[in-house]
């Protein structure tokens, strides 16, 4: 077995502290990373918290990871040692299904496997993240990191980026298109951009008016207080497309109603109590839709950071050593981050053996 | 201009009753009507009591209409007197927005002209519709009824019809597709026979274990109780498309689910009180949609006309004097029709001058 520390739980009370683990040795097919950086996703904070009801400790979270290859597995092809490469939400699918089939393994009809909080295919246990100071993944859900992006600001595209860009295509945005990104967090920021990078014209729905700069230079063309009936109003019947990123509950009907005829709104947080209901007369007098979307697949996660980097994208992050975990948590709950956490693993005693852990999975 | 007599009411209150009101005369472009068949609608009944809070009294309601032309003006070209007719929810629009252009009139970005408690266009009074013995109606809006379809039975294809054909036409139902239909009444009715005869593997949906029969006989290929979590978890991920004709506030999730990754549910009637607020966790995991849809436009029911004709489907009707509309009335709220009262305007008194009748429209 591959020894591990990393920072995680043992329960959803107390705060993340180090812990080592273990993880599987790498087989043929696998590829063993060194972590070097890992973002921090909502996701992480809600699994740790055991929000969803379905967190089996001890969890170590993070699925924004960049790090570099150390070792290759026999039958590994597209790595080799002293590659930079990338892992994101996924790390196993069933690779039978129609979903897998296509690509599409986030939708996976026999269920895939996260990269935390997953049970493992090999080991029978669970999959621990990417707060780590490494990580083994079957190539095929490996992802090549382009030289030109700098791997920090990189590792948040592992999630935040491709859980944007990939409605962003799934809905065909390109020139010609109005887009609606809701919300200016880790996901809008990285809508506004990827939105804007694709050629659409970028609209940015905020409630914070004093978001209005900064929406502007990360590539909105325009930024509506959607608070304001008027500013809203004005956009009525014109939207493509829109993408909602607050997961937090509120009125999407004043989004709706800015959509044109057939035009999408497509959710990508779930809120944990739902959303007043959407008023189906919105629905039926355009013809228009309400969707959502997961992610995306290994395919189209390798597309998007190769469009990341021909266009020069990569996420705004404040960089953390790993002890200051509980606090980004708390600040991340606040919205105060510009806009991405991401972990320096540097930060992370490398491990001497299980002893000097503070604690340890048993 | 023209002396009209029909059924309606002069407020909210009261029961629907004969009144004598006038359209105007036929101009070059308009094609007059005399009036044989009109479907009832549950809109009828909304209308007739203001429970939209947007009727201008007096209302004469009715678009579900067949009837045979008995004048045309100069520069109508696709009608003679003689000829079957039909009337369905719109009478005018804009004419001149991309809607229009696409010949999507329902969605004329100008707001079209409802068949009764609409703005009139030409006199700048109120329109009114089918309960009555003519109508006069620009060509454009006016429907061909083939011969081969029974004009009683053919009555609710102007509104049931085209609100089940157009969404199933828009969603692409053929052969290969597996379609839900939700609820057998007016429109679920038609949805069945329509969306066999388009191909589609049809599955009805319904609350009453004893429309089994009834629901086979149209069309459906199976019949499942949708209060029965059993029969329903046995088609979970399997739908392309879900036809949801129930107006009244139920439960979306439970058929949310029922659908493929990229399946569509598509709702034709609005609730007065909301539907319970869908789960957006249904709608990520599998990148689904909800959707509306609105009738049709006037291409695609002239469409659905002739697709009808050549496949021999009608509404199943239960045929009523003009003096049981209120009875009809209070059946139709428990469900108590298969699956459209159709008025037989021949029991319309005749009009012999205003003072004929009852009441006069001032
Ligand atoms: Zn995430
Ligand atoms: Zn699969
Ligand atoms: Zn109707
Ligand atoms: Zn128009």
């Amino acid at each position: 077995m591959l020894e591990s520390v990393g920072y995680g739980v043992n329960n959803a009370e107390e705060p993340l502290h180090e812990l080592s683990f273990t993880r599987r040795d790498p087989g043929p097919k696998d590829v063993q990373i060194e972590i070097l950086y890992c973002g921090v996703c909502h996701s992480d904070l809600h699994t740790v918290r055991n929000e969803w009801n379905n967190t089996v400790f001890p969890v170590v979270p993070g699925h924004e990871i960049i790090g570099r290859v150390t070792k290759v597995g026999d039958q590994v092809t597209k790595f080799k040692v002293g590659d930079m490469a990338g892992v994101g939400c996924l790390v196993d699918s069933c690779q039978r299904c129609g979903s897998c089939a296509e690509g599409l393994e986030q939708y996976c009809e026999n269920g895939w496997v996260g990269t935390y909080n997953g049970e493992e295919m090999h080991t029978g246990g669970m999959t621990y993240g990417g707060y780590s100071n490494n990580i083994v993944v079957t190539e095929k859900f490996v992802l090549r990191v382009p030289d030109k992006l700098d791997p920090a600001a990189a590792a948040p595209l592992l999630c935040a980026g491709i859980t944007t860009y990939s409605p962003l295509r799934h809905w065909k945005i390109g020139p010609g298109k109005k887009v609606g990104i809701v919300g200016l967090g880790g996901l809008g920021h990285m809508g506004v951009k990827l939105a804007r990078a694709m050629g659409a014209n970028v609209v940015l729905f905020t409630t914070s008016a004093n978001k209005r700069e900064d929406a502007m230079r990360l590539g909105a063309h325009e930024v509506v207080v959607s608070r304001d009936a008027a500013q809203m109003a004005q956009h009525e019947n014109s939207f493509d497309f829109i993408l909602n990123t607050v997961a937090a509950p509120h009125n999407l009907d004043a989004f709706m109603v800015l959509l044109k005829r057939e035009g999408t709104m497509t959710l990508v947080g779930a809120p944990a109590e739902p959303h007043p209901s959407p008023q189906v007369f919105n629905l039926i007098m355009k013809r228009r839709h309400i969707a959502g979307s997961l992610i995306g697949g290994i395919a189209e996660t390798q597309e998007m950071l190769d469009f990341c980097a021909e266009h020069g994208i990569v996420s705004d992050i404040e960089m953390i050593p790993i002890q200051k975990i509980n606090e980004a948590y708390e600040r991340m709950l606040k919205s105060d981050v510009k806009y991405r956490f991401v972990i320096d693993m540097a930060s992370l005693p490398r491990p001497q053996g299980a002893a000097s852990a503070k604690s340890t999975v048993s």
